[in-house]
């Protein structure tokens, strides 16, 4: 261990994060350590300000430092059209794609047999209470290209149809098997406006 | 722009890291805002905790919590053998390959007529002054093979040849324009086993 503990401790920490691998994350702190006072300082700072400030919104479930969020608070926004999403992760690559002026709905996954994940473990209820609550007009489902992700379509237009809203699903566009975050925004924008009715 | 203030913030600080773009970064983001407590919170005490402990050593340049640092102060290493490197980066890969017992010198970069970088910008008058109090019998020079680590290599060589210490170099067997601290250990051991007297 070449390395002295506190420096080998915040590899090791750094290392965890997805893309960045223990090489990358030696290389990120020797970088730092030239200016510590200039890098490392301040990134201490901005995660402890994030942890503390941004938390769920209640009503959508998007990550935001307001509550309800500043998506879910824009009057501009279509109150009538909810999107749903997997997670986060797809909410924010949809808004990059400026292509949905509604609202959203984070599941928080999707159903998996073999993960054991059933509706039980989705935010599915509070979607129900949404949509029984607000005027909403129409559900996109906005769920992964996936054996997972169609079968959660599945079971939410089920769900959704003594509800006599209008169910869609993003058009066929979306690569099978790929993950929306990494798609990029003209594939996404031109999805969305394909949308049809499930 | 999708995510509130402090999320970006994060975002953009975690993307100037080398070998992190923006879309990792906001992965690596997402991924700790499910758990902030047990993720975002330990990196940045990690980060405060290394920036406020590390430093560099007086004698050799490596960075480390003590100072003079770890190597610097074991007896176990040869104090005859000194091993000049360019940064605390291909120190850390030469100790990763447990190839050299002796002590190091970072010069703290390589000769640039490009660059700008002269003989003064270097750490060569400590080294100097090393020898000169130490009983210092052979100076390894771990440079890169590039045509300014060649050139830095050169000039190091002029200057403590009036030393009378014998000055040896890495073995051929480092690739042309390779970085000290991405190659693979054997291959770093088996140069260092073979250098030669310059
Ligand atoms: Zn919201
Ligand atoms: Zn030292």
């Amino acid at each position: 261990m070449p390395a002295p503990d506190p420096i080998e401790h915040l590899i090791g920490l750094l290392a965890r994060l997805p893309g960045f691998g223990r090489r990358s994350a030696r290389r990120a702190v020797l970088k730092m350590l030239m200016q510590p006072e200039q890098s490392m300082l301040p990134l201490a700072a901005a995660l402890r300000d994030a942890a503390a400030a941004v938390r769920p919104c209640r009503l959508c479930g998007n990550l935001d430092d307001q509550d309800p969020c500043h998506i879910c608070r824009d009057p501009q926004r279509d109150q009538s059209v909810i999107c749903v999403v997997e997670g986060v992760a797809e909410l924010w690559a949809l808004e990059r794609a400026h292509a949905h002026r509604g609202l959203y709905h984070v599941l928080g996954g999707t159903l998996s047999a073999i993960g054991g994940v059933g509706p039980e473990d989705l935010s599915v209820q509070p979607l129900l209470a949404r949509i029984a609550e607000q005027g909403v007009e129409e559900v996109i489902l906005a769920l992964p290209a996936t054996v997972d992700g169609a079968t959660t379509a599945h079971f939410l237009s089920d769900r959704l149809r003594s509800t006599g809203v209008r169910v869609t699903r993003l058009a066929q566009g979306v690569p099978i098997g790929g993950a929306l975050d990494v798609l990029d925004e003209g594939t996404l924008a031109a999805a969305l406006k394909a949308r049809r009715v499930v």
